[in-house]
């Protein structure tokens, strides 16, 4: 399978098996994301791996506390959204995936919350190569990481990584993207589309 | 090549061949781009491809009078790494690099900064599989792409890539990542490191 296969073919997964796997192979998955450029070579990243079951249920309580009031009080379109994705406060992934990485970011150097965020993309890469399904789940207010994990003030958490065997197989069509027309432009924004020129050599 | 030698073996460019390339190998990096996961679907990236050569001269002329006041008033940590790799508010790749990408982000979405940056992920990730080399530059006030690349201000640019063929190979001994061990802890931050488990197999 070529890197644009793995990309096209990953969806987020909300449903997990049971089956174990060895701390090798999850280990193998945060490689990947040590492995990520970051501003200044600072390596601003950090990951916590939670399988400790009684920690994963004071993760999930702590987090749909938070999700509830942020369902609440989010915008119409979100609102909407979540409505027709199926999405609620409950956060079953939680508990029901076998481990979850909590990824945080050392916040006192700088670029640490770009460079965190492309570690967290090479982990969901190297995940998907391994067969693993993973979720980006960021909690609208992550402080209670910090007090459950015992991490210190100056990391932030910005992203929990539930990972796992799918129990789903959300089909393609799930989380549709736009072509790719959409996003280019061609030297100003607007002026003219990338795809005009299909096939044309660029001169340096 | 498996994905983590891509990500083991990829480094910054700095210097860039003057050899084109077709819009459409550009096309499959940007391609990877929006392949990336976004927070509620949003896909809040998009990307200009500049290759005119005015135009990158402006975009590099103004980038360096904002690095000068940058590197001027950095806090002295990143001043000597600057100093160590050699880095100064020079931004040649700018002009030499047959193209820039430049990524914006439409700020009126959640998550849209972190969904940029797991696309930026994605980008240096499929320009490597393709063999072109690119750097992430993060210039520290991106306002003048607005105005010379009448990007809306509803998009705020994010980061510039200089993408193409490379002119140096970095060694594997450049930007140095530390150990895994360094960023890995189990259940609890510093309470126990994982490297003691390895091997072992992780219960649900």
């Amino acid at each position: 399978m070529t890197l644009l296969d793995l990309m096209r073919n990953r969806r987020s997964i909300r449903k997990y098996k049971k089956q174990t796997f060895s701390t090798k192979e999850i280990l193998q998955v945060l490689e990947a994301g040590k492995l990520a450029p970051s501003g200044a070579n600072q390596q601003p990243w950090t990951y916590i791996l939670v399988t400790d079951k009684r920690l994963k249920q004071k993760i999930r309580k702590e987090a749909e506390t938070v999700e509830e009031s942020f369902h609440r009080e989010a915008p119409k379109p979100l609102k909407n959204w979540f409505k027709e994705q199926g999405i609620t406060p409950q956060k079953n992934f939680l508990t029901e995936a076998p481990a979850l990485i909590v990824v945080a970011g050392y916040t006192k150097v700088p670029y640490w919350l770009e460079s965190t965020w492309i570690s967290i993309a090479y982990i969901l890469l190297q995940a998907a190569s391994q067969g693993f399904g993973t979720l980006t789940y960021t909690p609208s207010d992550t402080s209670f990481l910090n007090q459950l994990l015992k991490i210190p003030k100056d990391y932030q958490p910005v992203a929990i990584i539930p990972i796992g065997y799918p129990a789903e197989k959300p089909s393609p069509e799930t989380r549709p993207r736009k072509p790719l027309e959409t996003f280019v432009h061609r030297d100003k924004y607007g002026s003219m589309h990338v795809s005009e020129t299909t096939g044309t050599t660029l001169t340096a």
